[in-house]
């Protein structure tokens, strides 16, 4: 593993199995890109999609950002699932549980037939099955849409789960602790959802 | 404004106001802070809080990240929100309504007293009135707890609302266009959850 993507700070909560990383990519709904101009880091939310080894990332956010990446510039792509707050007996105890998942590389200009197999995956990660409902990319589109891709050579994830850890000598407080669930809820629409027919996106758990 | 902040991709997307921007990352429970090392982006999701021109982020997720702090160095804090998943007649229209901030700065290191009301107000970013249940922090706990400032002189928000831009020529297809609204809903819990008592999290819209 390249030292750079090991997991230091609560090193515990690391997991490098590529299992648990595609399984955090896949769920996730978007991604948020890091890049750096002129030294200076930008972090802009976009799309994502995984495919084997391969995540591709939505590169139509920034013009700056692509001038960079075809000269295979630095990037990091990192997705967060956010499953709980851990509300706990003292302040400094309290935490947040969580998925995320790190992935470093130099991007890649996607290009012709990838390109599209790459738009496919974006539309049917957001929503399966829509790939053949809507109307395909003309020539036109497709030139006006870029598409990067990353390797997930240097991936790693961070979780942490379960209830908070209160000091022995806080367990008497008279104060609530515990996880408070969060997840993401699709609201009713006229739309036949079909990733999730009981109104929660992503695997059940 | 600067022009390194303003928004290049879709302009009409982009906002300046702080009214708009301070209420993106007051909704927000955590961010993307993004920073540099060795001309390599690292993009990791922290908690944050804000305090009038001031975002809070809590440094506690690598060393290796304050010790570049410690010098000045320029970063980029990122929150996004996702409101809803916007569904085209065509693939190439499909699109994510969202609320994001971007803030660029030079982080500085929040030491003393400005240190525990900064404590303070990750506690109640997260968990309305927290502070006051919980046990508060001890000197040991406070060094052990690191936090950064960024000045918000540099921030702008983009914001996606609305129904899918379908084109003309696409309107009569038989598929279904419009908006699957998402938000982050939290579970039941034994906790008194005080922010919001109907399970959606953030401001009412």
């Amino acid at each position: 593993m390249p030292d750079r993507i090991r997991v230091r700070r609560e090193p515990e909560r690391g997991r490098y199995d590529r299992e648990t990383i595609d399984a955090i990519l896949d769920e996730a709904l978007f991604c948020h890109l890091g890049f750096v101009v002129d030294g200076q880091p930008y972090v802009i939310p976009t799309l994502h999609a995984r495919r084997g080894d391969l995540l591709y990332v939505h590169g139509s956010s920034a013009s700056r950002m692509l001038r960079h990446a075809a000269t295979g510039a630095p990037m990091c792509a990192t997705v967060t699932l956010l499953d709980g707050l851990v509300l706990a007996k003292s302040v400094f105890n309290h935490s947040i549980d969580y998925r995320s998942v790190v992935v470093l590389g130099e991007a890649r200009v996607v290009e012709d037939e990838e390109k599209l197999e790459a738009l496919r995956l974006f539309t049917e990660h957001v929503a399966p099955g829509r790939w053949d409902e809507a109307r395909q990319p003309t020539p036109t589109e497709l030139k006006a849409t870029a598409i990067l891709s990353l390797s997930l050579t240097e991936a790693s994830a961070k979780v942490r789960t379960g209830p908070p850890e209160d000091e022995p000598e806080d367990v008497g407080l008279p104060v609530w602790s515990g996880v408070v669930p969060i997840h993401l809820a699709v609201e009713e629409s006229e739309y036949d959802w079909r990733r999730v027919r009981d109104g929660r996106l992503g695997p059940r758990r």
